[in-house]
């Protein structure tokens, strides 16, 4: 995702250190403690703007969820959006999906979202996929045995490619949707490129898929 | 599929014992004497009128085909293309798919394929569903391990249900396609139902599983 650089973005994360979690090595193992509760915690990797992360927290009071991307322009405004909303049960993270396992250890995390990940479509660029199997290795370590990964997006060639990804690590797919927005699923809690995609009349699709 | 009910189609199956093989129990086991040859066997269940079969037939002659479907009607159509297309890799088979380890010993298989398989949408009929576990069981069976079932659909919901039930089944999605016609599939050959509903605008789903 290309976003312009947004001035005083990075002194914008560093005053609210409430919300962005700015030495976050330091909260491995403790996450229960900074949200000071017991509750869940649901991350999403790549929440960009933020408006999934917040609305799903103010769906769900009794869970805890954490923001993550590398880009400070786009954790800007999920941040905005996080102040605006008066929420306690969120928090955002400045760091690579790559490198989960130094910020969260093994099983502290109860369910993964990936929305609208950057499709990287040419084949050499496979590994860079949030979904390639580096990546599947890393989930499956913070979350709990069994644990589940809920994905959605409208890119068509990594829809596929992630449904193959998940099934060879030897992930199961408990549902599919392929036009989420034509199914019953309840709920739904739509992401800026989400409302951006199905405004142009893109199908969205959804799979739920477990360790 | 419903379909009109065809005149002395029982006679003319009956009429054509070297490719309607009439006592199919006493072929288990020996579908390579039946041809004739060491080549490997496919299988299309549910084959309809044969348009496929017989396609896949002419283009790979060094396979073996067989086309099963119930319906009487629509199997003496696929006869048709069978006479006219003169060709020798072809048989047809009146049974349900249900049964089919009566008509093939273990492994006898070598693939099998799914095409456009009536979607049961109701969650009452999903036992009838081709792609339901007890169907799995029987594929399975007749397939050698690590057997690949083939299947495409323009049904969306049929398509979302079988992902999840090969999945849950423990087999694992080689490929998935979502948009058939608009990839880069080489060498499709369509059947009677393709061809109908993507000329409706239908997008065609198609997945490759192994056991
Ligand atoms: C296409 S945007 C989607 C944003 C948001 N989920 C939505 O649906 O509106 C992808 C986001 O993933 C982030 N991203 C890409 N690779 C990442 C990685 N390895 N670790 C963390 N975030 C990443 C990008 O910075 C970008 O904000
Ligand atoms: C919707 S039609 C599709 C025919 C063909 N495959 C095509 O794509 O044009 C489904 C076919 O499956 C057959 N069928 C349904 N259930 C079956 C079963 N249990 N065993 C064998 N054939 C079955 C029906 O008789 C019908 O011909």
């Amino acid at each position: 995702m290309r976003v312009r650089k947004r001035k005083g973005a990075e002194e914008h994360l560093a005053n609210n250190p409430y919300y962005v979690i700015l030495s976050p090595e330091d909260a491995k193992g403790k996450w229960h403690q900074v949200f000071g509760n017991d509750k869940p915690i649901h991350i999403e990797v790549g929440s960009g703007k933020g408006g999934f992360i917040t609305g799903m927290a103010a769906q769900n009071p009794d869970i805890n969820y954490i923001g993550i991307d590398l880009q400070i322009s786009v954790l800007s405004h999920a941040l905005d959006k996080v102040l605006a909303s008066d929420l306690d049960n969120v928090r955002l993270l400045q760091v690579d999906g790559s490198s989960l396992t130094n910020y969260f250890a093994d099983q502290e995390i109860d369910l993964l979202y990936l929305n609208f990940s950057d499709p990287w479509p040419k084949t050499k660029h496979e590994k860079r996929r949030l979904t390639y199997k580096t990546f599947l290795d890393i989930y499956k370590k913070i979350l709990p045995e069994h644990g589940e990964i809920h994905f959605k997006t409208d890119n068509r060639g990594l829809f596929e490619y992630s449904l193959a990804s998940f099934s060879q690590y030897g992930m199961v797919l408990q549902k599919v949707w392929l036009d989420l927005h034509a199914s019953d699923f309840a709920d739904n809690v739509m992401t800026e490129y989400e409302q951006k995609f199905s405004d142009k009349g893109q199908v969205i699709y959804r799979v739920e898929a477990r360790f």
